[in-house]
């Protein structure tokens, strides 16, 4: 057999147009026969980027055969999950197929390892065969089918303690704990948008975690049933029930529960757009804003901001950082509230 | 005269959709009859925004006539300036026409005093009467017409020994410098990918004068013609000559010049889309991007990062900072190469 040698960033792979990385390709190829330094997985299952499913399912009305169908022709399109409206992917899991020879004694896998993809969906090459579920409130799609890894993909091996879903669900949005780590300092105010969401809750426990018992941690979504579990689950000081697609409203309810302090870090995870504006005015004067929602627009937040005065650091939510998917299985080792309530929901 | 009292935002100006912010709105109303805590001026000139500009431009196929067209039809259907494209806006200058009751002893402004707006194009109100001359190569257009600034909108009085001209094309980008002076530090290794644009050219001044001599400025740009500039300057230790959407090939070049070491702070100034993963590769881990390129995809930055295991932190490009137009006309009072540059590009 005489396999070809990639490019470690897997720009062998790209279609059109050429010359870019796998990311910002329109197309690449997704045709199984590995190069002599990728990865051949088989898959079990993806999880959806949740901008990306909430686009989907809303275009498919909630429809299962049409989300089946959308998520089949934007693979069909583009060979790989990067859905064209929101230009975000997802991750998956499944189990090491092949590796390529110029990989072995380079990477800790051997064929048979399960593994998750800690890179997006938007640059794997991947080819659906067959989707046998779909569940429409976790953002995953059983799939039997192929993906690729390239030489410089990232992935974890599943954990043995936890389980393969749950693990899915977590170490897609692992960057969001991760970060908030980073950012939030003892004593601050930290607003999490959308906090009763996946990231989001995470974010919150993170956020308490750090913030310390002089901080003042505030969760934000539109729904009576995330504000109520935001509160029982212990983390947050304060739930608000605002939607957060109303700027002002969204300010006012954060001036009013701190005198008009405003937040010192805000953490947006939400999944609909529309958001940066409530996002900067929540914020005070050289607070800082971590945009982990994959619907944030770059220009609303840059001139928002620049519309009202405000002197912020926005953050652009980097889906890496280092050692993230050990930080964020830990995080359901060391809570036992956080991982019961993440087993009730993706398990 | 009964005038009514407008929100201090300008959402009284929302036509559609009603609820969000002017900035985020699709059409704001352009009727100049003020609110009692708005204030009228009479414009002169638009700095269009330099990444709108080309994308006009470039759908004009640089004929002048269809620039003006282009211009008059979204202010036609917005009620402002702000490109659908590319989501951006610009600023202008003008005169202050009349001051809402409500503000009189609340600004330092008085009826006659020429401004420049510090808020972006892409939220102020506009009509354009006339456009009496475009000026293709500095992304100005002088034009006869009013517009309007809210309570929170930010102003800058123009100074009387700058040029008009030059305080608009300078006042358009003062975000930029500002933020290099937080970001460098000394001895650091800074790339500006656009280095021999307005904002670029502010960007290695300042980054060379933080870096100090122990540090090392990159520039980069497609073009000779930048490129010689910059050198002739004297603030690039290196001037490479390499197109920022080849990812790879601005990688390789950074590498070559840094030693693989590549760069701890990178500062993005181009006007064209594309540049996310140059950036990203350029960059050495834990380093910092800012990205200022209003060109800039949120989801081609925070994917592509996560897609090649780079733990970057990436800011977006907040117009504003404390102080920065002062900061900005301030360098051209520190340094007589830069004004003797910008006069001659701008005057
Ligand atoms: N930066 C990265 O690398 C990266 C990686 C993965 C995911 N993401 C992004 O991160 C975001 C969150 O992901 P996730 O998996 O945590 O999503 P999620 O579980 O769906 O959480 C989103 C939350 O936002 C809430 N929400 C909806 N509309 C809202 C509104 N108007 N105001 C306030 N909250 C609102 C949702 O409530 P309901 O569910 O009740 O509607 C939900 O609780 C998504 O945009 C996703 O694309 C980014
Ligand atoms: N964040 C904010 O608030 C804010 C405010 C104002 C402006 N901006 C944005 O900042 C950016 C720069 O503005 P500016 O006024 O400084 O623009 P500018 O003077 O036009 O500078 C852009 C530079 O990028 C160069 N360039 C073009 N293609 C390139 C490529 N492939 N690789 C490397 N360099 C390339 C251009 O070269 P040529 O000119 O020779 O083609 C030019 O020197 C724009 O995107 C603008 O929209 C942001």
């Amino acid at each position: 057999m005489n396999m070809k040698h990639g490019s470690p960033y897997g720009t062998h792979r790209v279609l059109e147009p050429l010359g870019v990385l796998p990311q910002g390709a329109w197309k690449i190829d997704n045709s199984m026969e590995i190069y002599d330094n990728e990865i051949l997985i088989d898959v079990s299952a993806l999880n959806i980027d949740s901008a990306s499913f909430t686009q989907i399912k809303s275009e498919a009305h909630g429809d299962e055969a049409k989300v089946a169908e959308i998520v089949r022709g934007i693979v069909a399109q583009r060979g790989k999950q990067h859905n064209p409206v929101t230009g975000s992917g997802g991750m998956l899991i499944g189990t090491v197929a092949q590796i390529g020879p110029a990989l072995v004694g380079k990477c800790d896998l051997k064929v048979g390892d399960k593994i998750a993809t800690l890179v997006s969906l938007s640059l794997t090459p991947l080819r659906i065969d067959e989707i046998s579920k779909i569940h429409l409130q976790k953002d995953q799609i059983e799939i039997n089918g192929q993906a690729i890894l390239f030489e410089t993909g990232l992935y974890a091996k599943l954990p043995d303690d936890i389980d393969e879903k749950l693990a899915l669900a977590i170490l897609d949005v692992a960057g969001a704990p991760a970060q908030t780590a980073r950012l939030v300092q003892p004593g601050d105010t930290v607003v999490v948008i959308g906090g009763g969401g996946k990231s989001g809750t995470l974010c919150m426990y993170e956020a308490k975690k750090r913030a310390g018992a002089d901080g003042c941690v505030i969760g934000v979504s539109p729904f009576e049933k995330d504000c109520r579990r935001m509160k029982d689950l212990g983390w947050a000081d304060h739930a608000l029930q605002v939607d957060a697609t109303n700027a002002l409203a969204l300010m006012e309810a954060v001036a009013e529960v701190t005198d008009g302090k405003m937040a010192d870090v805000v953490i947006n995870c939400v999944n609909i757009p529309n958001t940066e504006m409530g996002s900067i005015l929540a914020t005070r004067q050289q607070g800082k804003i971590y945009f982990f929602s994959m619907a944030t627009s770059f220009t609303a937040a840059a001139l928002g901001a620049e519309g009202v005065g405000k002197d912020v650091e926005m953050i652009v939510g980097n889906g890496y950082a280092t050692g993230h998917a050990e930080f964020a299985l830990g995080l359901l080792r060391e809570s036992a509230s956080l991982r019961k309530l993440f087993e009730q929901l993706y398990v």
